[in-house]
């Protein structure tokens, strides 16, 4: 069974209140649609700042949610100075401190993670892949650089387009690329 | 069959002609001994340059050798802008161009490599691990993001430490910290 390679980059999810601290009446403003229905990268960016260093131009993921999020690599965790956990996105359970800084303002709160690999998944899809009461895969990739990963969740949706996302270290790591194909192991 | 891990940030090694390049007559200089016996870091460090952008105080690994070898990961491949391929350390076929600047001079030479994922290994390490004849193995990693990587190559000195050496995207992708044990798969 194959699945198609979706790679984050270290982004930013905002709640409406966080939003407004940050960018004040400024509307968030679509840039590009992301392959998830409803989901799109933005214009707006920000600076995330750890206990090290900063990172500046991260990009807010559209539309704001109910909670504020920032997903980083454990490569960008070392370089920004953080120890992040692994978490489920939606997951904020001793997630890391962290500063973000926008341009009407900044917060600091317990945002941020390193997302679990994870496939998007909706009831269809479940079905059409034979994953119906599946929590978790492992994913077996090919090339020079080969091998397989656990601990790949299944992330449902109402919608979602079936893809595989993994942070930039693991993509990195496997020398893979956007769109590449990979294979679910159950 | 357990392995220590060893995790190697972007470092480059330099032949004796280069070095002089780079730094004229100041002598290279010892900082801390490395695992592998007679290698060390050195307080020397040099800026490479990619098409895109560049890393300051990267360290210079002593002695020097008979070749100059940049080694970098993929996620420092895309920050630099080069695309180097994935070698055994001293392979350089179609290495990828870059800049190494010293304090007083600076080289542009095909010497950018990613390093094959190894093992260090002797012949003593490879009787006493069973060893003998195998050209690369595969390694099991536990923890939160677990896995198996493959084409881990088997590298030969005279007297070598037994250790796993990865960069770091592999490392980091697998949350592991230097000294962590993982398991051999012949």
């Amino acid at each position: 069974m194959k699945v198609n390679v979706g790679i984050s980059n270290r982004h930013v999810h905002l709640c409406e209140e966080d939003y407004k601290i940050l960018f004040g009446d400024i509307p968030l403003t679509k840039r590009n649609d992301l392959t998830q229905p409803g989901m799109y990268a933005c214009n707006e960016t920000v600076t995330i700042k750890g206990n090290k260093r900063e990172y500046e131009g991260v990009r807010i993921l559209g539309p704001n949610r109910t909670y504020t999020q920032v997903e980083i690599s454990k490569t960008d965790a070392y370089y920004l100075g953080v120890d992040p956990p692994v978490r489920n996105s939606g997951d904020l359970l001793d997630a890391a401190l962290i500063t973000i800084i926008g341009p009407k303002g900044e917060i600091t709160k317990k945002a941020c993670i390193i997302a679990t690999r994870h496939i998007h998944v909706d009831e269809n899809e479940r079905i059409k892949h034979n994953l119906v009461g599946v929590e978790k895969v492992s994913v077996k990739i090919d090339g020079e650089k080969s091998g397989i990963i656990n601990n790949v969740y299944l992330k449902d949706s109402d919608k979602a387009y079936f893809e595989l996302h993994l942070d930039t270290d693991d993509a990195n790591g496997f020398l893979l690329k956007q769109g590449d194909e990979v294979e679910i192991i159950v």
